[in-house]
């Protein structure tokens, strides 16, 4: 047990007459555990000032483009566990972190359209079918896709406007879906910001695990959030971020020529994952 | 107690080999209290959305003359906690907040000087002794003082450079400091931004009771950061950033007129405050 200081109860009390009920319990809980930290491991008045630098150098080099709070949040594995309290259905579709390269407004492919969109890789031909776990199909369900290219780099992380390796389609009338794109690599995650520093002292790597990004909504289900990962990466047991999770490693089968599933005649090598997306029911149905 | 997910103790891991011993401590510390605290309160997605939306904000308002991470750490009371952590040494003046208004680079001005600078309000005459608990004075210590003008503002927060109610000085032969300023008025601290929002939605007030800040340093001496409050404020038992310690509250003598401790003659109100600054020996000594 952490030593008791009297200002600990005097910060609580302060949230006592919160708007809501909610707002109370939340503050006070995070009062009560930021308050038993720094008690714990008797923070200096230097480690106090060193905190606000750091949290001041991640709000400052956060943009539109380059989000270090949720960076921040993904490698003390914040994400991840808010994920894991707000769990998956049986038989859903396992869910993993967000992410910080997600956009709202990327553009809209047609199904079995280029995802790719330039997107430097192996080509990947991705299909499957959203459906629900009593195996109901959900025709017109919106499917949002994002990912690294060869290079490990989102478009985002490109100077300029350009949008690769994103986009959203939907569902065709039996859920299915299909699309082109590239085989995922593993990637650092930035690493030259203040989450870099804090993996170095840490002497943790940046690497993520090869995947692809799925978000996926339907009417009457509960969102998806999630990745597939692509099996045999090097990676899948260090992921800086830890979103990895068995039921979400998959065969991205390698191919060298020949005819795809849409009846394309390949010249080179390319990849197939079939990968079904399925969707809890939202709570009261 | 919280209920366990798996992912707690991967990021406590994930800090095993970190460069030193202090780092590892404190972040596994920190990552096992963080994911505590998740668990108990359950923390939705739409939680951890407006968190990191929040912290964004903060990041954002956050400049050379705004410090809300700061004004964040104040108001959760994680500022006055690693102050009584780091606790005074017995018979010394005791510690309080810094607070999100200290310059680095404030001007000098002469023993017995005028720091107001035409700060608005009421002339204080203030004066004491820069001394260690063992009574030995302490001639050329630094003494480090700002404060807020009649209508509750500091210099940083009007536009432009003017510097007013802020400087330093150097104690005299026999450890004695004096100097002109202003009677300290109560204040509102910042509360138009993200962290103004957490105390409206806390139901809590934005007040801080009049108070004078002091920094002093001496060699051989830790340095003191401080407050002395107005006996009689109305707001010391509800200080914003709960910075309050009875011993830092000091008689601040109303006179009209008359003759001051340094020989001028006053025409209309002004008030005296008188004292003593006693540094602590640094650890060791
Ligand atoms: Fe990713
Ligand atoms: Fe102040």
């Amino acid at each position: 047990m952490s030593e008791q200081y009297p200002v600990t109860e005097q910060v609580v009390a302060s949230f006592a007459n919160s708007k809501s009920d909610r707002y109370r319990e939340v503050m006070q809980s995070l009062v009560r555990h930021l308050h038993a930290f720094a008690a714990d491991v008797r923070l200096s008045q230097d480690e106090w000032d060193t905190a606000i630098d750091f949290l001041t150098r991640v709000g400052h080099i956060t943009d539109d483009r380059r989000q270090e709070f949720i960076l921040l949040s993904d490698v003390l594995g914040l994400s991840m566990l808010t994920v894991a309290i707000n769990a998956d259905t049986e038989g859903a579709t396992e869910s993993t972190v967000l992410g910080p390269f997600f956009v709202a407004d990327a553009p809209e492919i047609e199904l079995g359209g280029d995802l790719a969109q330039g997107a430097k890789g192996t080509p990947c031909y991705v299909s499957g079918v959203v459906r629900s776990a009593d195996g109901t199909t959900l025709p017109g369900a919106r499917i949002d896709a994002w990912e690294a290219d060869e290079d490990g780099f989102y478009d985002v992380q490109y100077t300029g406007d350009r949008t690769a390796g994103r986009g959203w389609l939907r569902a065709g009338p039996q859920g299915e879906y299909r699309f082109w794109s590239v085989l995922p690599s593993p990637y650092p995650i930035p690493h030259d910001g203040p989450v870099g520093e804090l993996l170095t002292a840490g002497q943790r790597g940046p690497m993520r695990p090869a995947h692809l990004h799925f978000k996926v909504a339907a009417p009457g289900y509960r969102p998806l959030v999630t990745h597939v990962f692509v099996k045999g990466d090097p990676y899948l047991g260090e992921d800086a971020v830890f979103g990895v999770r068995d039921g979400l490693i998959a065969d991205f089968a390698a191919h060298d020529g020949g005819t795809a599933p849409d009846g394309t005649e390949r010249a080179g090598r390319w990849a197939q994952l079939t990968f079904d997306l399925v969707l809890a029911p939202e709570e009261g149905k």
